[in-house]
């Protein structure tokens, strides 16, 4: 029996006490009641099919129990941000480990804006875990909502939220160093947007460190700054192919675009590895999917939001770490890159 | 200045009105105030960074503006369901319609069952978008709550919810029929659990159907039944493989577990599709990522979502339709069928 909402004055009535009364059984207060009134109290409940409303009990412990999780749209607006897959598997991860907290996930594909902020603090949020980079002005406004937040993949410098990321530079100066190490010496490198404080700056270090520890000469005319989508990818192709075969290997900060670019380099005639070693970053699942499988920078993307989260709770409950978690980061070798003899 | 919550009562105080009358303005009511007291409230509300309590908002008007999207645990406990990015296309496009109407979304990876019913009463959300088949029993539990429920890909024969799907048996018979016209007749079908009021069952019969049609006897050592996913594609390739070179194509339920097949096909030195034939069912963005690309049957992904959306928000206003949306499929060509000589 659960035809339209039960309240907690029907239970009253039906057991024939004070709302009072049952409010102080239901949230397991010290009164002087009888353990008969309690069991009749708690048998109503049952029977009536009574579900006590959240939404009043969140005004009273001003908690409601919602994390938000903001979804950067990477897409334009006429695409799933969710294309690239590694935006679902970390918000997977997320909602997994808030369910199991007894937290639900609301998730935004918008941009942070104002428009968010205001909706986080009307909703009551217990906490925001925000994805990518975002400006220090809307960042400073949203810090004074006293709303829990932690960032993924941010590198903006304030104290005031925690941050969980991979270290980007290190990650890319791998990929980078792997390749030099396969004999390559004439590699590309294939990213999205470099913006201060975004990981794609710091991807762009890790490149340009390691060709310098190698005394290689980076070649401004093989970096192909683009969008982070298979689109803008698969389009890079054209260019790509032009640098051939002069650069031999291509370092891509996106798995997503790695595999756009090698479609697109197909109707080229341009094969990898035999044509173009190429080495990704993110290991998506969907990186494992190809044929040949590409090689790449693996992070942990499941574990960043199960980390983040975990930032969260700690916030949310008073006990902030105040500290930065960084990921770490590991070639996976798969068969995208070919080794050169010199 | 939004530093802790600022109150109605703060407006009223800095006012120097009741908080009635905060209330009468902010809500539009006609009430006797004047044009001054109205521009001193709004100003002041401006001023303070005051943003009304939604849960207050909510206790009164008994909408959370909250939309429930359940999405079923298929992959197991340690995977994301989102590495089928079918779910998070869906998601995406259920969120973008919802945003837009200001509505948001609460999301849950774990089954329907009792306690996400609890939760979603709890919640006082205003919708729910289920993804999948249930059991009769909780369906019959959700219908209690009153809460405005649409199904999408069910088959449930239920009058109390709406469902969006598509012609699951139209999109495998046209799979069925688009190998048959190419030249073959031995055609297996690899498909996930089929299960009563499951597309797979639906799916099922439009292969059966199709064979009928044609004339050809179905062989039931070629039907692959296993879950849907990437892993048991892949895991799959051992007895297609087996199959071959008798069978000569392949229909199967989902891209998925195409791209899996693919994939474990490769380990056998079988390639698609000089060797096999193969069609999927989904038409996800992945499956133009391979190479080759994977021609399948196209259902809008994205639409599906929209509609489901669309049909919900006609039942909180009231207006339910009472109907089941049916969105079209065809066939996208793509390379992995190759046209056999008779």
């Amino acid at each position: 029996m659960m035809n339209n909402k039960v309240t907690l004055k029907n239970v009253a009535d039906y057991v024939g006490v004070s709302t009072a009364t049952v409010s102080y059984v239901l949230n397991g207060k010290q009164q002087s009641i009888s353990d008969e009134t309690k069991e009749a109290i708690l048998n109503a409940v049952k029977e009536l099919g009574y579900y006590p409303n959240m939404n009043a009990k969140e005004l009273a412990s001003n908690r409601s129990q919602l994390i938000g999780v903001v979804v950067p749209q990477t897409e334009g607006d006429n695409k799933s941000v969710f294309a690239n897959s590694f935006y679902g598997e970390i918000l997977g991860s997320i909602e997994r480990e808030a369910r199991q907290q007894g937290y639900q996930v609301v998730i935004s594909c918008a941009d942070l804006d104002d428009n968010y902020i205001r909706i986080a603090y009307e909703r009551n949020l217990s906490g925001i875990i925000a994805i990518g980079v975002y400006q220090d002005e809307i960042l400073s406004k949203l810090s004074e909502t006293k709303i829990p937040v932690v960032l993924i993949d941010s590198y903006c410098k304030t104290q005031d939220f925690d941050n969980v990321r991979i270290d980007d530079e290190q990650g890319s100066y791998l990929a980078t160093s792997y390749l030099i190490r396969k004999g390559h010496s004439r590699i590309g490198f294939l990213c999205g947007h470099i913006q201060e404080n975004g990981v794609m700056q710091k991807r762009f270090q890790g490149y340009r460190k390691a060709l310098e520890e190698a005394g290689i000469n980076l070649n401004p005319q093989w970096i192909f700054e683009r969008k982070v989508s298979f689109e803008d990818g698969r389009l890079a192709a054209a260019h790509v192919a032009k640098a051939l075969p002069e650069m031999t290997g291509l370092v891509c900060t996106a798995d997503i675009m790695a595999i756009g670019l090698m479609k697109g380099l197909h109707a080229y005639r341009v094969t990898v590895p035999e044509d173009l070693s190429l080495i990704g970053f993110d290991d998506l699942e969907i990186a494992n999917y190809l044929e040949p499988g590409l090689t790449t920078v693996h992070q942990a993307i499941a574990e960043k939001g199960a980390k983040a989260f975990g930032s969260l709770l700690n916030e949310i409950n008073g006990n902030r770490k105040q500290e930065d978690i960084v990921l770490p980061v590991s070639i996976i070798e798969r068969e995208s890159v070919k080794e050169l003899t010199r």
